[in-house]
């Protein structure tokens, strides 16, 4: 088959034929794909991925609305809530663990989770003939922000959007480049085509226009941020959303669910940070990407963002009622509305978590991370009862470990 | 419902006990549960994600086996292939984006890849009484590579892999903290299991049986290296396989296939490594976990290690015969047995790329990084077009951008 | 000897009762030591350097003010200098080098330097009770920045210093951790001192005594920053002085004075920037610490400083007229008033540069990058050359290399 | 002047003519520069720097040697000093700190330091004609580790030093790049010319006349380690010598001598800890570069490796007597023969050190260990006793801070 002459389009004739080319029946093609069809080109098949609910997780959450016009995270209000998690995955142990460490949580009084800000970014770059020009389109970038904000407002083009929200701008010179973030909020969506569009008609019809110094080149992206790429700027400054859970865990929760003491606990955060430090990771975490890809994969979330969305920075110190624990997740991209969260499967694990639609996005950012933090605690858990000699001898002794 | 009651079981009667609890129904519990039934714990429903075909993508790939008792990966042979990539998401327009790429390599000549190295590793830490302990535990754990490695043979335990090989060992103290990282092979698996509980096993039974210094405190796992996290140590050193992919694009297969220049494509990489350096990325590179979520999710890879395996150090420059780029994924985890590979849509996917079962994976792992690179290429080269000014006049007099 | 009785004051009597009992006489004690007799305690003897002097630099360089109340750098002005640069050290072939790039650059068409932020942060951190606590603390803190500034500027403590004025303030929030950088200005000197009283005068005074939450405890300086350490933090946002400095190398002066090629230092520095991306390194650069070290000892900055002021993003292109090199120094600290800049020797070499007393500040940080710059270019040419088999051959035929 | 026409000589014509030149008399002309004129060209004057002597500082060192050929540092015993330390520098209060960390630890039983590794590092590339054949270069780079061993001892070029030991090399493919580490030992010297020769020996005359695929250009240094730049990779895999010190504080001497308390230095690590990993800094200390300027400048090392030199990772951790705390100083660079070590001054101070000469390179990297300990034990502890409010309220009420 010539690469060229692959049939590319969604239609029932075009998807017949690339299943008979490929040989492809049973299973793989016996679900109705007609729901599928605009999510992606060259439709030919499914996946498949089982799907566990774990809970329920007490947690206490915020809620949250924006400030005009710096799109600042305003608390409003805090409500408890008790909540099922659905978790899309193939790795045995991980649902029972979560589950273990939602009990030890709740035994302890609850999650408590907050959002500390929204935003996201698109990392444009403006080459200019030399760092002087560069510095000068800076400085004008960074004056001109008010002016960016009326000017995109005032624009009609249909493939702007209005939903992303231009709230703030850094530039980053270097050599002839000036490098610029543009970020960015999207309501309930990811956003990243409209801001993405949005940016890149600020670049050539504002910046390239108006521009002081004429630049000889607009990059749209030039890696400055961290687009589905771990970086220190997102793991400090953010990205999608930047939302923190924590939980008080007694002393005897600890011991009676997860068959473990605080004093362990504490030793075990202390080594596995320093461990972290050594390995020069952009994170303090044991295994937040597992309960992030299972929340993501059952509800819609793009998969790409796994790894950003997962870094982590966890904090534990022993406190008057037993250990304080918590996470940060400073690059949490999620969605209720628009890309994979419409599809059928998705929208309804998305109600399960009482999160489809418009309104809902703050809400399934802390929940994620309520449920990132139940299976740290447990992975943790685990990681320090292993290292009792009793636990290996007992397991030993009965003919095997586990 | 209380937490510690919510049933955990898979038996037909727990799963539509939590159903009815959850109130579903329809498309999410329309689907036969029973070949996941082993795959997690509190299996309620099923996700499902549409799987696009593209290619063929045109490769030349490697041959290897390891080398013992080391397990250098070692080279026996090289052979071209043409391959269709199953693509497991919902992101508009990244099928026809790898499509674009892989068309303009097939047009340069093809990709060729090469598998680095084939290493997983468990970071333990051994906490001792100071760090003069500490340092005599090291030196010693590390000349004593040999007798562990006869050791693991000798032992009878069935919680013992023998699939995970013990390859090599390194240590790294920290005031009274030896931390070791086990590095193992676990053949056709990423055997994430297998070589914990063989790490755990030698951590216990031989290390804190025979220490010339009594640990006073032994932790299965301590974050120095980065498990699911991505980490400098996993970046540069490589965990799972290491694969390169490489293609050399001709001025004219850019130039019709991509609507771009090499000039272009060389310019952007420019400012996006220097992008990459200021915002602190371990990466540089585009969206390689764009295709690398979307692979993993059709195959039935661990989604959670999607950060750690999309860490992408990318390189391009000219050469006589056009542009020469390549990617290096450090980390790539990726398996043909075992975990979520042997269930019923994943398998079929793994078929289609010639892929399914033992001894196959360092096909699948050249695969995934052909596949990355043609999206990378695709990705680069929307870039670069979108920096012209036509392109944007264009597109904006038709009455919008795209 | 007991540590307890070791003499600490700076009396001729004590000075000497040191050098008796540690035996010391000669040249290290042989250099009058009483206009150093304020510098530090129990100061026993003298250390000398060497200087050699190299130029002069044709440099370009902007005039500079600040703006209020937020203390961006302005440019006011911009004017041609010709200036000779003292080198303290004992590094062979450092200031034949330098004076090499130096040469290459003023065929060129000299250096052209630019200040783009001023800047230096004390990272306290704020414990508090609960993350929610933290999150509030960090709300109210950044919404007091001009209550604070005003409050400063109302204080009348004569520890106060009024030089040190507050420009922003950013939060970080980890768990019950409210870190805070407050970012000040300190004129020409480098302000550690005086930056270091008024945070903490702020930590005590205002926050401590009006925060609508009590934090549980005030951390002067929590390492949020990276005072003296390299940071990725200081790398991208800045510390000090952050300055750039660039020159375009004509193919002429490059083959004349280096004895290379411009398509060599570009191969070069392609290479060079994968290099410093694989080892992880914060900087791209190949020596800027042996020019700065060595400005630094001559002109009495403070050393321990010298690995955060020689972090460094270098970058090259080519363009019609040659090789476009630059630096970014984002951390720069230097000053020409306070600390060592005042003592006899230092004194005259900041006079030498043009740079003693106040005002001069911003002219010391460009002719550092400059010099800096000019370390780089020819330590790069010489990179080069080696590469070359000729090169080798007449060398080893020679009878040795160099 | 012409930068062409500057005189670069030596000799004492030479140096009156640049004397006059810039007008330079008096003090930095008045100290005799004849012992100076190997040490750099265009010498011209002088820098004196106040040095102070502190201590002693009981310590418990470790005395090593190499093991041959892959030279691991193997202690062969241990003994107990009473050390002065001078300290070269103009930072007030600095000494005092140091003393005052010093007397804790004598109180609290003594310092203990260890060498873990000796290495230095030239970081060469060979850029092929494809990534294939920088793979096949790298393996076999890897497998000729002895015979470039038996090579570089036969041959007698005078250019080569014996001094330099070539110990291990590591690969690193990036696309057509073969970064190589050539890793040696250097005895007593720094040895960066040392080695930097020979590595370029070993490329010119062994890799590129042997190799199985000829490679398009050899780069002598490619900034894959981190040659007076801190990286990633000497942080953790050390560079010049890997010392670690560590002593255990009791409450009493912490509380007698540094006025503050075992629970707030705990704290105070606790929250730097994670200070240090939200502004990503490869290291976890306050100030040690500090004490290793001063040191540095005191005893003739070479200034531009202060950055990497004191990159460090601190720990700390309550045990049964106190606190134990440590530093680990992965990639110190110093001597005690070669370079500056030799000039008068420097040489007087190393001998007060009990460091002056050959075999005695690691009781220096140990006393500049421990002393950086002491400075770090002191700066915590004025840290942690700053935030108390009583401290803050008497020092403000007696009119003024400090």
């Amino acid at each position: 088959m010539d690469v060229r002459k692959w049939p590319r389009k969604n239609d029932p004739d075009s998807i017949r034929a690339r299943q008979e080319a490929l040989d492809l029946d049973g299973a793989v093609t016996g679900i109705d794909l007609e729901p599928f069809a605009r999510a992606q080109e060259m439709l030919t098949g499914a996946a498949v991925t089982p799907v566990s609910v774990v809970g329920p997780i007490e947690v206490e959450l915020g809620e949250y609305e924006l400030r005009e016009p710096d799109g600042a995270v305003l608390e409003t209000g805090r409500a408890r809530d008790s909540v099922f998690v659905p978790l899309a995955h193939t790795e045995g142990g991980l649902s029972a663990s979560m589950h273990r460490g939602a009990r030890a949580v709740t035994e302890s009084g609850g999650f408590r989770t907050y959002v500390l800000a929204d935003r996201t970014t698109r990392a444009s770059c403006f080459v200019c003939g030399s760092a002087g020009d560069a510095i000068v389109l800076a400085r004008w970038v960074e004056n001109e922000l008010d002016a960016m904000r009326r000017w995109l407002e005032e624009q009609d083009d249909p493939s702007l959007s209005k939903f992303a929200r231009l709230r703030a701008v850094k530039t980053h010179v270097i050599g002839p480049m000036c490098h610029v973030l543009w970020r960015w909020t999207t309501g309930d969506a990811v956003g990243a085509n409209m801001m993405t569009r949005n940016s890149y008609f600020l670049n050539m019809g504002f910046v390239m226009e108006r521009a002081p110094v004429k630049p000889e080149r607009s990059i749209l992206e030039a890696n400055m941020g961290g687009d589905k790429k771990p970086s220190f700027e997102y793991f400090q400054s953010g990205h999608g959303k930047t939302v923190l859970a924590e939980a008080t865990l007694t002393e005897d929760a600890v011991r009676r669910v997860l068959r473990t003491k605080l004093d362990d606990l504490e030793e075990l955060a202390w080594a596995g940070t320093h461990g972290a430090v050594a390995s020069g990771m952009q994170s303090v975490a044991f295994t937040p990407a597992s309960a992030i890809a299972a929340m993501f994969a059952a509800t819609g979330q793009d998969l790409g963002m796994v790894g950003t969305s997962s870094m982590c920075h966890g904090a534990a110190r022993r406190v008057d009622e037993g250990l304080q624990v918590s996470i940060r997740l400073p690059g949490l991209e999620v969605a209720t509305i628009g890309g994979g969260t419409t599809l059928p499967y998705a929208h309804r694990w998305l109600e399960l978590l009482g999160c489809a639609g418009a309104g809902k996005v703050y809400r399934l950012a802390q929940l994620v991370a309520a449920a990132t933090l139940a299976l740290e605690i447990s992975a943790s858990a685990a990681m320090a009862t292993a290292g009792s000699a009793e636990f290996f001898r007992a397991h030993h002794e009965r003919g095997g470990l586990r």
